[in-house]
């Protein structure tokens, strides 16, 4: 007789995103009337720049005559993209990572959900608290993770990081030794960065214990201050203990479109073996590369006007991330985040858990926030406030909000 | 220290298409006067039909636009996808299958290699021989397959089900009990199909030992005669013991735009769990939805006009197919399949082996298939040639191999 996966009975009623919606919609349909405002998923509401729709068209059109059409992409993603991305993404930032190094994906979720697979089930992981549920949650179904402690909220064999007011919500380095360490800069969901010289700690941190870091990048386009690294390999030793996750999503607007990549430098073994090869293995095994239409669309994102027009996006949603922030503080919130990326990490008025003040956000104001307890316990108490909705409707969100 | 995932370890070479591909290439660049022409990866060369670029340019035109841009995909996919795919796939032969039944994703591939995940590692899969390599290597992958018996060219914990000339290349039912079974009609790599009877019988096997099957029709699109089933679906008792997984790349020619579904019916349980929750929660947490444009081409292919081109297509493929056949036939060669799909499967000449002859037929005629062995030590001394490539090229292979 068949059994199941019995770790997949272990995980913790489902996927926060999933529940959010499940409320929202009861919500919706119990008050047509009401108009909700969503800054709770982190998803995109700016159309796909010009440059991008229309290299999208000019792929299409490849694939529609019989001298242009593509078939399956060859394994690691076209070159013109992970030569492109090589270029802009790591040269231009002094990072040598070459096309070979770059494995292109159907976005960061994926790999980040999947990248733990390479590594053997005894590995102990650790991660911030609160996290981006995505990392704990595959290796929860990995069976990495030990039993659920119901009373402390935690899995009883992950290495946490508590991110709190107290240290800015930038980790310190585990007491106890972990294999792999999931970090997220700028953050999702505090919105916290951390200066090259602290990220420098942990890759020398990780080079003498022998861990391996899961470095997400996923929002590197949001920096405006100096001296915050864009990759993790603007740190001496990171070829050795680091893997970086991008993502198309948040820099160019691509949740509908699907595109990311992940970096494993050739030099990064463990048991001696690279682990290079072993994703090679799992990228060529199980996954079949992502459409040659939309690895055009992300080889235009660096061109000159494919960047300018981006790069407008991102001020745009950083607009919102500042009225939201600046309003709040104003009206006696405590905030942070915000400032090198589109999360804003806000503390709950009146002691309300994090929950207790979605329900109300919902219900008073018709806004539609993240509970920060459900990227983990030391997010109780705190609430997620995205930056990539509308202005006009983070303007309407955030009055209504401070008029609670 | 980190330890790497050893059951990746245990894989045999690399994966058959990218050993494939680089003595290709090796050959290619010492020969570079030489028109290799390419019968071996079982990829399409048609361009996307007109209305699929239409469907596409549109939807492109909508990501491009602030009110009609998507973001994020429902996580099984978009209805309109999943409704047409449920009437027209299904219900239009009898299947109930329901639209939140269907789980839209990237490809067959990706699908077919993920779906183990779901299921304990000591299940038993049982495959047929020779079988698609992506099956066995990923439960290798997950450590399900034992140790690898060189002598035999078999892992110790799997079942084989040899299909041969004796059995006319159906597999019979396995004397010992499996848990999962794979199976896949029409046949890749043999081109070998069996009767709705047939089928019945492992429906029927399932359900009596408890056992899943995991349902491959990739190659639906390819069946020219009655009586042979285009779902397991159509097959009594099936909702309660078959995953059924669906490409569009060989009916619609997506193999670079990447998409398919699979279905697991809601009866389908073990140990109380349902197999449908399992892999909705893997969906949503390790995937992210194909394009939106991705799925509106999907949605034109079930047009009439869609409909109307895509089968033109498949129809020049079996011209192919017929055109291998029948002159390899003339010839003197022994092929099978061919008739309702789009491989033909041909025992090598001069008792060669399945590489032996793979090399020969590169050096000597140019023409590249795929050795036989790659799926499976009782596809040694076969080998398999595909009917995607151009028609000109395809009757220019085929003379060049009759000349031999």
């Amino acid at each position: 007789m068949v059994t199941v996966n019995e770790n997949y009975l272990k995980l913790r009623g489902s996927y926060l995103f999933s529940e959010i919606g499940k409320r929202v919609s009861a919500f919706a349909a119990a008050n047509p009337d009401k108009k909700i405002i969503r800054l709770g998923i982190g998803d995109v509401t700016q159309p796909l720049a010009p440059a991008i729709i229309q290299a999208l068209h000019v792929a299409v059109d490849e694939m529609g005559a019989a001298e242009s059409f593509r078939g399956y992409a060859p394994d690691l993603g076209y070159e013109f993209l992970r030569k492109t991305i090589s270029e802009q993404d790591y040269k231009a930032r002094g990072c040598q990572i070459e096309p070979d190094e770059i494995f292109v994906s159907d976005g960061a979720k994926s790999d980040s959900g999947n990248i733990q697979e390479i590594f053997g089930v005894q590995n102990r992981i650790a991660v911030c608290d609160p996290v981006y549920p995505v990392y704990v949650d595959t290796n929860v179904m990995a069976g990495r993770t030990g039993v659920f402690e119901e009373q402390r909220g935690l899995w009883s064999n992950v290495i946490y990081m508590p991110c709190t007011a107290e240290n800015n919500f930038a980790p310190e380095l585990p007491k106890e030794t972990p294999e792999l360490i999931y970090l997220c800069f700028p953050n999702n969901p505090t919105g916290a960065v951390v200066t090259k010289d602290v990220l420098q700690e942990w890759v020398d941190y990780a080079n003498k214990v022998g861990a391996v870091i899961i470095y997400d990048a996923a929002y590197e386009a949001y920096i405006t201050e100096d001296n915050i690294p864009h990759s993790i390999y603007e740190c001496e030793g990171a070829r050795t203990c680091a893997i970086e996750l991008h993502s198309f999503s948040k820099n160019a607007g691509f949740t509908g479109l699907r595109l990311g990549y992940t970096v494993i430098p050739k030099e990064l073994k463990r048991q001696d073996v690279m682990l290079h090869s072993l994703w090679a293995r799992r990228h060529g095994t199980k996954y079949d590369g992502a459409p040659y239409i939309v690895q055009r669309a992300g080889e235009v994102v660096y061109s000159e006007e494919g960047q300018r027009q981006v790069k407008e996006q991102v001020a745009y949603y950083m607009k919102n991330a500042e009225y939201i922030r600046t309003h709040l503080q104003a009206a006696g919130f405590s905030v942070s985040g915000g400032v090198n990326a589109p999360y804003i990490w806000m503390k709950t008025p009146d002691s309300l858990s994090s929950w207790q003040f979605f329900d109300k956000l919902l219900q008073d104001a018709n806004v539609v926030g993240t509970p920060g307890v459900g990227f983990g316990p030391s997010g109780e108490g705190y609430f997620r406030l995205t930056a990539f909705g509308r202005f006009e409707d983070t303007v309407e969100a955030v009055d209504r909000m401070t008029k609670l």
